[in-house]
């Protein structure tokens, strides 16, 4: 395996139903543009992946583009519950977070947790007790109904997840995500975003992935986990890898959803069931591109 | 690959560092005996393997001897929290929950979160809401801190978290993982035990596997969905994938702990890095047995 000097970072916007670029979309293009500029600028200059993925989320975090910080998206109680995770993929540290309802940037949290305690996860009250004993910045319930309201789309199928993957002229890569849930979801449920394995992945062996869709679907096939494991153990390429973890959860579970990842030798590669796949990424140095849809496409039963 | 028209359980009373024979350990033997004995009734009269991890998980649940439900360790705070995760192998539906301080049997409330939600996993104030609408057992802290004394260990490395795996006469698989967490963890934290792919995971196609140990090790490992693919995709036998998966979680992060599992064909397998693996098992319809250290051990490094 030949390492490259050069760095490789995609980042996405959620998974959905779009079939047709809109006048929304260009603005998520346009987003996702400015986005992968400031992490080009900090992989650049020699700045870890891990810094780059959670400086990057925390940007789509405070779009109200998406769903996730501001832009978040209500349970069916009306209230605003969010969760994110991050991890490296050169310590298999990682840290993760859920129902947080009133942390700013939960991938900020998430990255706390990691550096700062010997857990992996923290959910709830006792996350948000120690989101304000490390002094995160936090937001209220209102802050997010006025995201909600500027993000305002009418389409529930539009998931809207955030994440960021990326490898850096180290060679290391990262993973981290962030979502505000599925619209109308349980109070208290847990998705796949804060899930190391199921939403999120990263191993230096392996690949660095980040995930969107029915969460659920993407917990019962624990499929970031398996993204990877397709690479380390079994020597696939990130094409490959991708299309055979996008086939395993439209086979076992008809699932709905997409990924994006970068694996150990840069390579990017998007794959998705679902319509739609905003993302964006940068392959090796090169320029930056963005797309509506991921590049290996698995059509699901009707449903 | 035979179907086997035998049934096959096993079941784990933890993880930890005792290397002799006790009057605790054979207390836990006499304990995991009977509820071994009451998991042959169930399959062997042809109950699903779903219903048979449950029903054991809940026996360990209300036996003191366990970290687990009524024996839970309490937190930082003094507060018990308790988690656990159930997954049928036949169709991948799961359900968790996670920071749960007042419902006597975690592994039913999981169940009930996977037959009656569009959900896997709730976590705190909303588990406990959809548990008293769903007029699940409660139970006071008051509850658990006798419990506790009863349990009470002096050994703080003895995790004691509680699992069950199972494969049917009709050949499905199940797994259930429930626990009280490690003693003293941060308020809100989150285990392996909850998590579908770090803790608990089953498959038809591959196997059924409950972890124990360092959660965390098994949370940045996702162990379980590892043994379980190292099945289902690489086609190893239930031994190997069980000696492979160890070696990862030594190799990868001196991680702390074990697992027991029973493949596709009714094979069980039990593997640890810890020196101790409460364990007994039942394997296709065969003598009961018990262990207190896996069959499978793989040393860690000093740490």
């Amino acid at each position: 395996m030949t390492t490259q000097p050069s760095y490789s970072i995609a980042i996405h916007g959620g998974a959905g139903n779009h079939r047709q670029q809109s006048s929304r979309e260009a603005l998520i293009e346009y987003s996702l543009r400015g986005v992968l500029t400031q992490g080009r600028a900090l992989l650049d200059a020699g700045g870890t992946a891990l810094d780059t993925v959670v400086h990057c989320t925390r940007l789509l975090e405070d779009d109200p583009l998406y769903n996730a910080g501001y832009g978040a998206v209500p349970n069916c109680a009306g209230r605003f519950e969010l969760e994110a995770s991050v991890m490296d993929g050169r310590t298999l540290k990682a840290g993760a977070v859920t129902n947080v309802d009133n942390i700013r940037n939960p991938v900020e949290l998430a990255r706390r947790i990691m550096d700062q305690t010997a857990h992996v996860m923290l959910a709830g009250r006792g996350a948000a007790e120690f989101a304000a004993a490390n002094r995160l910045a936090s937001a209220s319930q209102t802050y997010f109904q006025e995201g909600w309201r500027k993000h305002a789309t009418t389409d529930k199928d539009a998931y809207g997840t955030v994440g960021a993957v990326a490898r850096d002229r180290h060679g290391d890569l990262a993973a981290a995500t962030s979502t505000g849930g599925q619209v109308d979801k349980l109070p208290g449920r847990v998705g796949d975003s804060p899930l190391i394995g199921a939403g999120n992945y990263a191993d230096n062996d392996g690949c660095a992935v980040s995930c969107t869709g029915w969460g659920e679907d993407f917990m019962r096939t624990a499929l970031a986990a398996q993204v990877c494991f397709l690479i380390s153990r079994q020597n696939f390429d990130a094409h490959a890898a991708a299309r055979a973890a996008i086939e395993t959860l439209v086979s076992k579970v008809n699932g709905n959803g997409g990924f994006i990842l970068v694996d150990r030798i840069g390579k990017i590669a998007t794959a998705a069931s679902s319509a739609s796949l905003r993302c964006g990424w940068i392959e090796h140095g090169g320029e930056i591109k963005t797309a509506l849809q991921a590049s290996i496409r698995i059509a699901r039963a009707a449903s």
